[in-house]
Parts: C-alpha cells; structure tokens; sequence
C-alpha cells in the first residue's frame, strides 16, 4: 500500500491525525520513533537548515530531495511543503508529479504569490494570488496527483495575509470548490481565538489542518473536540529544539575549552548509530560480506 | 584571501586551533557563532543526518555539496572530512580538486581502505591501506591541492585498527614524509592514554590534529601544553545535542498531545530568522524591491 | 503495472529486447521513439558527458538521478548501469534500494574491483573481484530488488581482463547460482568470434546479455538465432553521434563566423521543443492558467 | 586570475566575441576546442536535455550545477543564463552570489516575468516585468556581483513581446541607467531588419549582445562592423545538432536490426576518451598508483 493510500485510509478512520516537523531523513526518524502519524516536510525546517530566510530562496530540488529522502528513510506518511508549487499552474503540475515520483502522501499548498515570505515573519510580504488562478493551481495539482497520488491539501493564507475571516472562509470554499482534499488554514495570531472562529464558522465541506506554531495553547484535544479537523502539524518544534541545544552545547564547550561537562546532554554515540541503521547494517554484513 | 590561506596563517600564528562540527549550514552558522576556528565538515554528522551508517554510504556529491554550503553561509575556514578520498589515488585526485573548486580549506583523508567502517563502531571493518599507496593518494592530493588550495591531513587509523604505536608511528612519519601538512592521529581509547603516548614519541615533523571524542579529558588545555597539536577537533558534539533535544521534546510533546510544555526548550522563532539572515534580507528588500 | 515488470513480462514472452544508451531525458525519449524496448542508463556516457574518465568518478547520486529522471520522462523501462555497485556487499544494498525506489526495471552490476576503469580502454585497470565476494555482493542486489523491484544482472568481465573463456563460464555459472537473474557476457574483441564461442557453451541456465560495441557484426539476428541471448545492448551510439555532430557543427561555423551554412544539419527548434513536450505544456496551460 | 577577469579583459580589447551553448562539461569542452570565447550555459539547452520546456521548470540548482560542471571542465568563461533571475530582486542577490561562487564569468537576466516562457515559442506568454522593478534586480545583481563577480547583462524581451523599436530602446537605456553592464536584445524575426534596426537606434551607451538564432543571416562580420555589438551568442546549435544526429542514427539502427551501418556517422570511441580526459588520468596512474 502507498504512503498516499495508507494516509487516505487513517484520514478515514476518523481520529485526528499529528505531524511534526523534519528537515533530514535522521530527524524524520525521531518523528517516527516517537509516535507521530506523518512527517511534515516544513519548507520552514528545510531553509533554516541551509541557512536562509524561507522566502522561495531553497529550490524545488532542494525541496524535494529532502522530502524523498525522510520518505525512503521510514515508514510513516510524508506530508510535503511545496510553498506557492514553485511557479503558476504549468509549474505545479511539474512539480506535483514529481513529488508523486518521490512518494510524498500528501502535498500542501499555499495561495501567497511567488516567491513568499514566511508566514510567521513580522511585516512581510504577504499577497495572496487571485482567487481563480490559485484554483487553477490547485486543479494542476490534483490532475498531477491522480487518484493513486497525494493528498492535495489548500494552505488558506488569508488570515496571515490580515484580511478577516470573511475572506478566508470564501477561498477555502473556493478552494474546496476547485477539489481540494483538505483545507489547511494558518494564523499568526498568539492566541487561539482567531482559529477558533473560522473553525466556528466552517461548515465542514473538507477536513481541516491547522499549525498551531504561534497559539500553542491550541493542543490536540482542542483539535479532537472540533469534530472539523483532522490534521494537526507541529510545525518546526525538532529544528527550535535542536538550534538552542546545539546553540548552548558549543557555547558550553568554548568556555570550557573541552567537552567532558556536556556530555550529559549528548545522546551517546552508540544511541546515533542506532538511529544509523546500525543493526540493520550489521545484519546486511553477516549474510552479505564473504 | 581565500579561506586555506587564512587556515595557514592561523596555523603559523602558532595557538591551537579548535573545529567543531556541522552537518547543515545552520549548524555551521552556530559553530561560527560560538567563536570556534573553524568548522569540520563532519561524513559521520552527515551520514548521520542522512539516516545512514557513516560507512561509505552517501556520496561525495552529498559530503562535497554538504561543505560548499556550509562554506558559503559562513566566515570561518571549512575543515572537510573526505573519508578514504572515494576510491584510489585517481579518484583522489578529481575529488581534492572539487573541494578545492568548492572552496574548502583543509581536506582530511583517513588510510582505511574503501568502503571504510566509521572509526568508533565496536567490531567495526577496520582494514587499513598499504602504507605506499596511502602514500600515492597524499601526494595525489597535494597535487591536486596546489599551494594555494586546501591543507592536506593524513589520518591515522593504526590505533583505531588495533594495530599499536609502532605501526601508528611508522605510518604518521611516512605520510609526513610524503608531503602530508598535518597527521591527524585517532583514537577511540576510553581514556586518553593512548593519544598521550603517541603525541610523547611523536618528533614533531609535522603538526597534529586530534578528535578527542571517546576520551573528552583530552581538553584544549592539555592539547596546548604538548606543544606539538594544532587542531583540535569536536567530532560530533552537535548532531548528538540535536537528537538528544529533538528526542525529548518530541516524546513530550506525543505525551502532552501539545506544545505548549516544551516552549522553554526551544530557540524563539524570532532567533531562528536570525540565524536564516533575516536582517540581511530585509536591507536587500529596503535597497532592490520596487 | 511497474517497469520492472513490465520488462519482466517482456522477457518472457521470449523474443530478443533491445536497449541504446542515453545520457540525458532528451537522450531517452528520442531512444524511446525509435522503438527500441528499454533505455540503457549507461555509465560510460553519463561519464562522458561530465567530462570525466568512466573510472567510478562520477557518483552514484549522479548515476541514480539520471537514472531517475530519464525513467520520469519515458515510458519504457530503464536498464540502469551500476558498475561494480559502488562499494561492498552493504553498499550494494543500500544502492540497489535506491534504484528501485527510483523505478530502475534492471540493474546491471559488474564483477571489477572497486574503483573501475572502463572495460574499453587500451590498458586499462581490469582487476575482478574475488567470484565468492561477487556472489554476496549479487545476493545483496537480489535481496534489495525483491520479488518486485529491478531484474538483476550480473556483467562478466573475465574476457575483458583476459582470463579466457573458462573462467568466464566458471564465473557466469557462479553468479547464475547466486541467483542472477540474467548475465551479461561482455567483450572487446574486435570480432564477434569472443562472444560466439561464449555463447556456443552456455548451457542457458540463465538468458544472457550482450552488448557489441566492439564487435558490430553482431547484429540482432544474430543474438536471435542463439536461442540464448534476451537483451542486446547498444552501448553508446547516441554520445558518440552526438560528439560527432556537434563537432562538426561547431567547427563549421568558426569556419564559416556564421550559422547559416549549418542550418540544414540542425533539428528545427520546433521539433526540440516537441520533444520537450511543448503539446502537453499548450494542454495544461489552457486547462488550468486562469 | 579568475574568468570573469578574463572575460572583462577581452572585452576591453574591443574585439567581438563569441559564445556558444552547451549544456554538459562535454558539450563545453568541445566549445573550447572549436576556439569559441566562451561557453554560452543555455537554459534552452539545459531544459531540453531535461526533456521539459524551457518555461522556468528546470530548477536554479540544475542550472546553476550545469554551469559550475562546465566551468571545471573547460578554461574560457562561462556566460551564464539566468533566466528571470528566479524570483524576484531579493532572489537575484541570492542567486547571483552562488553563481559567483560558481565561477560564472557573467550572467544574463531577462526582464519577462517569472515563470519565463521561451522567447522563440509561438503564442508563448511574453509578459514583461515593470521596468523599475527589473533596474531594482539589475542593482541587486550588481550588488551580489561585486567588482570581481561576473558581468551583468540585462536582456530585453520587448521586441519578444511585440512592444516595439521604442519601448526596446527605452528599456534598454533604462538597464543601462540601472548599471547593467551590458545589454542582450533579444529577436525572433526570421530576418536581420529587426535587429539591425535596434543597433542603428542604440547611442552605445553599453556594448550589446546578440543571439542571431531565429535570423542566422546576421553573421559574425556584420556584428563585428556594427562597431556596438561585443558578444554574439550562438544559442542551441550543439543541442539541434546532437537531436539530429541521435535521431538519424536510432533510427538507422532500428531498421538495420544492427550497428554496423552507422560507425561512420559516430566518433570513435578512442576520441571519446580523449574529450573524457584519458591522457591526464593516465598520468596521474603513473604518478600516484603505487
């Protein structure tokens, strides 16, 4: 059964499916041991990890490449960033069959103009593409996608975009309109009270996904409860996590001028290989090398 | 001045140089940050982001891509890790004059023979290359080096193979002898006796590099007094901070069903765009959008 | 249905498949056009188009992303070339993993020492591998493949080592009792009388693989009439076309400071851009630019 | 000293120069052969080896990749095309410093919008972008530059778009004004008048650059006498050549059931070598293999 297949068949199921954030095939392991359903293959994550601003300055190969790879590297879902689908509707259909090729289960995107801004920044560039022409993306992408492929999922920037919720609530019925399989609205507000309206007001055509980065107060029993959403991505916590951990262990290092005082808050060395494949490579050895 | 000429004078300024390492230019960003001299463009981080054994198994185009990178979000000289050099003293050659093109500014290579084992795994492949034709593949690189490409480092595995001081001495004299710049010399001891005894009969041809990773009493303080180590080098401090902190906010968070309990864990948003260059952005945005 | 098994399936239908090489996904539709029945993803001229030695300088993820998009962008299976599989028994498998998830229908794997040299060259490096470490190294192919991924083959290169006749039967029947799917029995005799006399003791426990480069009166009728041979390879038609051409051309207009002499030697940019399926771009752009 | 000194310094000669496209080392090194200035790293040609339009598909990593493979493998500059610059100023400033990095000795940017369609396409989108926005891109280019970095040209689609003679030369003035150090006028007349007429009007207030592919009859004399024009571009003639020769050769193959028919149509294998690099690798064989 395809990644795409097995995602479809949970969505199904009913419950509230979670997706955290990875940006290299090791972390998507981490995600997986550790008991999410997918892997969220953050265009956030991605750009933080090779060091620029995530504003369509990573391309769609770097992109893609990273979502393959978590993809080979477990066994769980990948839900794919593909941003504003790296162009107009000609390009997303390029692309969409390409991350189909990749084994992504699930593709989101979102209704901003090429290239974007990130949607946490204060004072970005916010502009959401036409109506019409995002359906005509969203139509490419679900041609691409076919019945076998992946979720197609319409990021509704309206929100981030500070245009109220008349307005959102009219693209995503628009976009559900044009096929969208889901609806993922996003807000930059730092309470709950934003989402929870449109959530409100949502008369349920598609499932929901929400990101609650800026309204952590916003957890899953809230998304339960809703009876409307169905997907909840955590979006860049792994990347937070491992920025300030590295950041204090090499702090820690310099003043100490040797490492014997963090080890405590290293995995140990036999802990990565694991994570490696260790086991499976020694196996690989024993039946293979002669 | 490129980034190999400045390893050099810092080499000649005669302190010990420290190179921590990095898999991602995010991680090499924070290695700059904390005052290191320079970065080690880690096969074993990479491999391990890669979700892979550290064994031969991603290729020169994921390590060379990996330093470039890293390189070009940077200040600081790059120390690349190019493993056996991908083959014989040929493929040597091609490699070395890619990291050279890719702006590296020190290239360490180890004598195992290919495809290697990594060096700290217990019950590891740990067959070590003929000493003339490791020989060979050190002046192949020179070659390819030129004067004013990177520093060339012949790493020493007799230790880790077992196969003694004698051996580890023989070997580390006649890869200075045949041009080598500097002798890493490994170990994966418990403690640092092993490293203190070679370093106490080495005679000083060339300067040494260690990676005290198994034996962290091993600190800049006792590498400075031996008057003979002029790097000193972190091997994988950062990626073992990273999946331990991803490890445990993500098993809290699967445990919370939210985020809101691991927010003191994590780096602010907020920091992370710094780190991605935000500031630079928004003054190319104020000099070049209009 | 898969390619693999799509060439599977042609396979048994019994009669002779034929491949010609390609180097680019332009390379594989105009291969594709002409009829032929797979696409050779030939490692000797995705060297030659990088401009390197075919000696195990370029990369795997150089041969696997070829690979992988001359397979996107046809619709005939791809027989992917991967010289001695990149390293050990290990490496082996986790290539040959890759190249299945990347939709390679065969791999073709040959028994030269890492790193190669190409089987061609006057005085070349041709060095085999022990036949017992061969046979895990196809055993670990075969493992990776399943029951569903790509055929494998195992590539003789006894007679171009100059070992004889024996021992590339002994090695043929022992890779056949590895589990090799098919073998390829390789030549650069400058007559056909090598490969016929191979060909002639073959006891047909496995159906086999030629590929006359070197020797040209070896036609497909021939390979027919043997009863014996399944897939004949055209090794690298295209390229040396390709150089052939563009030299001339080139050189004409230096000669000429023009282009119009040139003109009629040209394919029409009209038809390139049919070839880059410009048709189906007109298609989506009416279907879904709004 | 580096190539985009090189290319400056032969500009300042005051002779024309020439480029033509390639797309692969191999391509570029018969470029060099031939005695052309420079190797033109067509974006047509790239896409079409790509086997997808050239309609801002191919990636920046593709491109940017090509362009830095053709410059290892080959001593004269690379002129790199840019396309739309990949998004917009803020993008160019990324995208220009890697090509920097990369070595490309200059680099052409289009004032169309993103994504491009190719200029010589029938009822292809021809929009171009406000022409301040495109100066603040031309600045930004600049800017990434440096005065060390490649030259910049900016290139003016208006006749492409059917704007006319005034527009063509109000925007090039503009460009011009904007810093660009030189400027491409683009045509797709099937005669020399178009062009021609531009070069009459132009003050020569920057030397231009010209792509005589849709109008051949504007050969090398007649823009050497212009006394305005320092770069003729021959812009996919390797590309055509190649299909052609490829085609014809499958084809014969094909009905021949054999190759023998076609060995005078290809190189010699032997030469292939030779473009490979035999030569210096069998030197560094007798020097570094021990």
């Amino acid at each position: 059964m395809s990644k795409a297949s097995m995602f479809r068949a949970a969505l199904e199921e009913g419950s509230l499916l979670t997706a955290m954030a990875a940006h290299s095939p090791l972390g998507a392991r981490l995600v997986e041991e550790a008991g999410f359903d997918a892997i969220w293959a953050s265009g956030f994550e991605l750009s933080a990890a090779m060091g620029v601003p995530d504003a369509s300055i990573v391309t769609m190969t770097e992109m893609l490449e990273t979502t393959r790879r978590m993809g080979e590297a477990t066994s769980i879902p990948i839900v794919a960033d593909i941003d504003t689908g790296f162009g107009n509707a000609v390009n997303v259909h390029y692309a969409v069959r390409r991350y189909r090729e990749a084994g992504a289960a699930v593709v989101v995107m979102e209704d901003k103009s090429f290239p974007k801004d990130t949607s946490l920044r204060e004072g970005g560039r916010q502009e959401l593409l036409r109506l019409e022409e995002f359906q005509g993306k969203l139509a490419a992408a679900m041609a691409a996608a076919g019945s076998s492929g992946p979720v197609v999922v319409a990021r509704v920037e309206a929100l981030i975009a500070g245009l109220g919720q008349d307005e959102a609530i009219r693209r995503a019925e628009a976009y559900a309109e044009a096929g969208a399989d889901m609806i993922l609205i996003h807000s930059k507000a730092k309470t709950r009270d934003e989402i929870e309206a449109f959530v409100a007001r949502w008369e349920g055509r598609r499932p929901l996904v929400v990101v609650p980065t800026a309204y952590p107060s916003f957890d899953e029993a809230r998304a339960r409860s809703s009876g409307k959403i169905k997907l909840l991505i955590y979006g860049n916590h792994g990347l937070r996590a491992a920025v300030a951990a590295m950041r204090e262990v090499f702090q820690q290092i310099r003043a100490d001028g040797a490492a014997a005082g963090v080890e405590g808050r290293l995995a140990p060395v036999k802990e990565v290989m694991a994570l490696q494949g260790d086991a499976a490579m020694r196996e690989l050895e024993q039946r293979f090398l002669r």
